[in-house]
């Protein structure tokens, strides 16, 4: 069973003793969502750390469908992202800790496209409003995303709807679903030369900077 | 156990004998993926009748943490359509039966957005070549869309990537996470009036009319 005490005391040891500036933590704990109000001691440590944590989805929920055409990778993986987001969203761990720094891969998953699905829930379904109190679009520029769409449409969608400083160039790198050229990716969007900027230097600079 | 046979000669009679002009599926049949070529028969049957096949979500694949917030229907239902959508363009199916009209909900759930995705697997991955023959993005015209996107920057991004031919009004009614001024949505994305009327009326004329 998953201590969060001690994975928030592993963060501080990691940051502080090893100088580290940051975490990355799978999408979900043994199938558990990460907004479950048990995991607060570790979103506390990470914003009072004042470091990143970036999602990346490794963990998958039993889906029977996944294990076709490499489906748990296509699909599952920016699914996993997508109910980790939805979890901290709904969760109210946004709320709660309003300094965190998350940071989304793959482009945020399935986030950026439906979050008018998420905003249709809050106002529509009392059981999305539990713990939140603001709609999650709200919440939209409050994670970081990496660049990796693999398509200029939808990397300028993306940059249209989280803001250019909210996006950082990802390469997946060394997976093999990762983009091979990702800085040519942020070219072909055709974005001017301050977003081309931000996404390939600056926001990772701020992000990862001493705290 | 599912008699895909059965299904169609249903198909069948529900066109020829009942006057119907399409019919309304499920994403999966009994968790099994819309894609494999066991269900031919009736994609067959569609292509040959003419008219459009509906994919609706209801049945879920068992995952724990939709249990939360709603989610089973702000993530889980636009998974199931991505993962039906996944199923289709992988399993060949578009290839097979290159006249089908089929119709995904909820403005294709999570599948323009990723597009992308499908084709860095189809590229690089052997798995996903298996029984497709051609980039999934080709693909992405050969379905078409609801308008339901809940967002007029969403709205905008899909008719950008599918085209405004594909895209056909969405209200969900009568579910409450429908959208109770679908039109105001069209307009709210700043269309211009030859997409607007496209998406508002000509597009589903087309759909129905006499085969």
């Amino acid at each position: 069973m998953q201590d969060p005490q001690k994975a928030a005391d592993e963060l501080v040891f990691a940051v502080r003793d090893l100088c580290l500036r940051g975490a990355m933590i799978d999408t979900n704990v043994q199938d558990r969502d990460l907004g479950d109000p048990m995991f607060d001691p570790f979103w506390e440590a990470a914003q009072n750390l004042d470091v990143p944590v970036f999602l990346h989805p490794f963990s998958l929920a039993p889906v029977r469908r996944f294990n076709r055409y490499y489906l748990h990778n296509v699909v599952g993986y920016p699914f996993e992202t997508t109910l980790a987001a939805a979890g901290l969203i709904f969760g109210g761990v946004l709320r709660r800790f309003p300094r965190l720094r998350v940071v989304l891969v793959h482009g945020g998953g399935f986030l950026p496209y439906q979050i008018g699905r998420f905003d249709r829930a809050f106002t529509a379904r009392e059981e999305s409003r539990m713990l939140s109190t603001e709609a999650p679009s709200q919440s939209l520029r409050a994670f970081l995303y990496d660049s990796l769409t693999h398509g200029p449409a939808a990397l300028r969608f993306l940059i249209d709807v989280v803001g250019a400083d909210r996006v950082l160039l990802g390469s997946d790198f060394p997976f093999g679903m990762g983009d091979p050229e990702p800085i040519r990716a942020i070219e072909e969007a055709g974005v001017d030369e301050e977003t081309r900027r931000a996404i390939c230097i600056t926001n990772a600079a701020r992000l990862f900077s001493d705290p």
